[in-house]
């Protein structure tokens, strides 16, 4: 922290009238913020200037720092391991996290993955695993290094110490509408995992009808500032821009996530999961030096499942535990003969949270069971009558507006539509 | 009101875009931010987005309007007299409310001037008044009838009730930095002249470094805007855009300008301020349907030097006390012979600022005797050593900083200026 003086009213000025922020006003404003010095009310107006105004990197690469600094820092560097962490921006189905974290601890680098819970149309990580009986996300810091350097993988709450700044700034953008800035967004997602600690990162940055970026322009732009800032604080960082037009494998929900992901450790799963599990993965190893391993061979042979296994009952959930399963379901059948030719992340991701899957508002339950299961994938050929997908929720009052997220949000047609390879899109180092 | 159900982020977020306000909008979220349904972070938000994108004339009419149905409206149409207002976006030097409420309402138009306390470097008409021994501010809105059907003018400070949304949102603005938007200062200054009920108006837009609005264009700007909105809600109003770069007149302060308003009322003063009072005199007169008088005429008279005695009197002042003078003076000569080029109205402005004249926060006392009077105006021959200007204050340890706001704040040149001969330099109908 710096000596110098400021007013929020001559650092709102200066953005609000196009200039660059100097580092000193930076400092100043986000540890004024804080510790309350700077004011709710100049930091919404001072969030709106930067969304309409933009900052330039190296205003953006000081007010991440600054972020960072305004709380703890973890640190790995006495562990045993490498150390890589993975973060995506959010999609519909992305239950990645979970066969990617024990795969590449599998393959020898640990990964301390700090997640959060879901809010709105994309599920967190943790909502997902809570689903398994037993299961808890809240470690002490001691019970995860341990964890990390006995196990090597760790999926766990983040801590309130970490980059307190982006935690009163985010909960303020996300009333004030000053969300929709990369800048803003940037920092947000890169001062909490430089703040975690990581030795390396890869970033998952999700572009579609699913994911916050919509178009590829803006998700190129927010992948190569993340890098960038990453590179600037010292992490090997890494992106993939990957579609999130189509929800990623054949399930959306918190306990049809993990069922899938069990099943892509045990060497089955959809196509797409399979694929950006081992693509992440691949980038981890690389960013943490360990490109000796290939983890598809590790995924074949079954060590990945063991990590996973392990790191499950690490937390005190039962690996062999029977997931629990939905009361009610319901479900929606091809209306003619074709091909699937679309189904919309965006749509199917509104269905699982109106069934359930997902929260309003940040602390509201979320149903373990509820989700959508889809029997088709886009390119698949279907009859009439035939299931598309199957409904599930404890709530049946929920189907209703649950289907109408659906209305539209899927196409057959006769041709067989071209169907991408891979959900990567990008890469950007 | 309507009864249209919005939602915060939903409003900021079109204008954060771009779009257009629909009135249901506006309603919206000017209701909710008075009852505090909006919260003041998604006001200052609004507010800065507001600033960086604009509103178009519409949204500002039903912005404007918003905010007078937000409280109270006063109602002079009871009164036997026509009556019309007059507002300054206020300047240095300025008490042309002084001289001319009591000239206007001599030709017959009673004048409801509602007025405020000075902050910054622009000085507050009640605070000038107020160096009148026994004089008072604060009336009800029956003595200020009375006293209106009675003298025909009276000026006071304006009641809580009036435009309660304009009150918050000013507040609002000064402390994140969204005072400089004109959509928001036309809205501010109309919705409060508008409720305050007068049958016409006109607008006294200063421009010139102790404006608030620096370049001519701006301030034309400002001028046909509230001039529009004045007509949206059935005012008729008009404008002149005034110099503002050059003090008005010779005084600057408290008790020297009520001084210099008494000598213009009594048929003297310096040219300036008598062209300017009776130029938007004329204006009142005319907006009020009330062309067939001059108010030079009446001025010269002593007529307006009757009314001004009887509306002092009226509010508890003695208009036969002397008026208090500073106990500490220092005088600025001239360092050459030549002609004043320059007196820099925002130098000087700061100057009585800095003597105590003015405040720096809400409700803080000022010294009725502070303040800055000039000895030679732009265009006059001086010689080396001769007085420039006498600086006044109760707290003499005030000069240095008084002195040093002073510093580069004028101009002595060999070759005599051109001088404008009147401060009006358009007139805006």
């Amino acid at each position: 922290m710096t000596a110098a003086r400021h007013d929020a009213v001559e650092v709102i000025a200066a953005k609000r009238d196009g200039h660059v922020l100097s580092d000193s006003q930076i400092d100043w404003v986000v540890d004024g913020f804080t510790s309350g010095e700077v004011a709710d009310v100049q930091m919404a107006s001072l969030a709106m200037a930067i969304v309409l105004n933009g900052m330039e990197f190296p205003e953006i690469a000081r007010w991440t720092d600054a972020m960072i600094r305004s709380g703890e820092r973890m640190d790995f560097s006495g562990l045993s391991w490498p150390t890589s962490d993975k973060h995506s921006t959010g999609g519909v189905g992305d239950k990645i996290t979970l066969p990617l974290a024990p795969l590449v601890a599998a393959c020898g680098v640990a990964v301390p993955q700090l997640s959060g819970r879901g809010l709105g149309h994309t599920g967190g990580t943790l909502d997902k695993l809570e689903a398994i009986p037993g299961w808890r996300a809240d470690l002490t810091n001691e019970e995860m290094l341990a964890q990390l350097e006995d196990v090597g993988a760790v999926i766990c709450a983040a801590g309130a110490g970490l980059a307190p700044a982006d935690k009163k700034l985010y909960a303020l953008r996300d009333v004030t509408g000053t969300v929709e800035s990369i800048p803003l967004i940037a920092s947000s997602i890169m001062s909490k995992k430089i703040a975690e600690g990581t030795g390396s990162l890869v970033l998952d940055v999700k572009v579609g009808s699913g994911a916050f970026m919509k178009d590829l322009d803006k998700a190129r732009e927010l992948a190569r500032t993340m890098v960038a800032l990453g590179k600037a604080a010292g992490v090997d960082t890494r992106a993939l821009v990957t579609d999130m037009s189509t929800p990623l494998g054949l399930t959306a929900g918190n306990a049809v996530e993990v069922a899938e992901s069990v099943e892509v450790l045990a060497g089955g799963g959809p196509a797409d999961v399979v694929d950006l599990t081992v693509a992440l993965a691949r980038e981890m190893l690389s960013a943490a030096g360990r490109e000796d391993k290939d983890p598809a061979d590790v995924l074949a042979s079954g060590g990945a499942m063991d990590v996973w296994r392990r790191m499950i009952a690490a937390q005190g959930g039962d690996p062999d535990a029977a997931l629990p399963t939905a009361r009610e379901t319901t479900v929606v059948t091809a209306d003619r003969d074709g091909y699937v030719a679309r189904i919309d992340a965006m749509a199917v991701g509104l269905a699982a949270w109106r069934l359930g899957a997902g929260r309003s508002r940040p602390g509201e339950a979320v149903q373990a069971t509820a989700g959508v299961t889809l029997h088709a994938r886009p390119g698949d050929a279907v009859r009439s009558g035939q299931p598309l997908m199957t409904l599930q929720t404890e709530t049946p009052e929920r189907f209703e507006r649950a289907l109408a997220a659906l209305d539209g949000g899927y196409d057959i047609t006769d041709a067989a539509p071209s169907v991408p390879e891979s959900p990567v899109l990008e890469r950007i180092v």
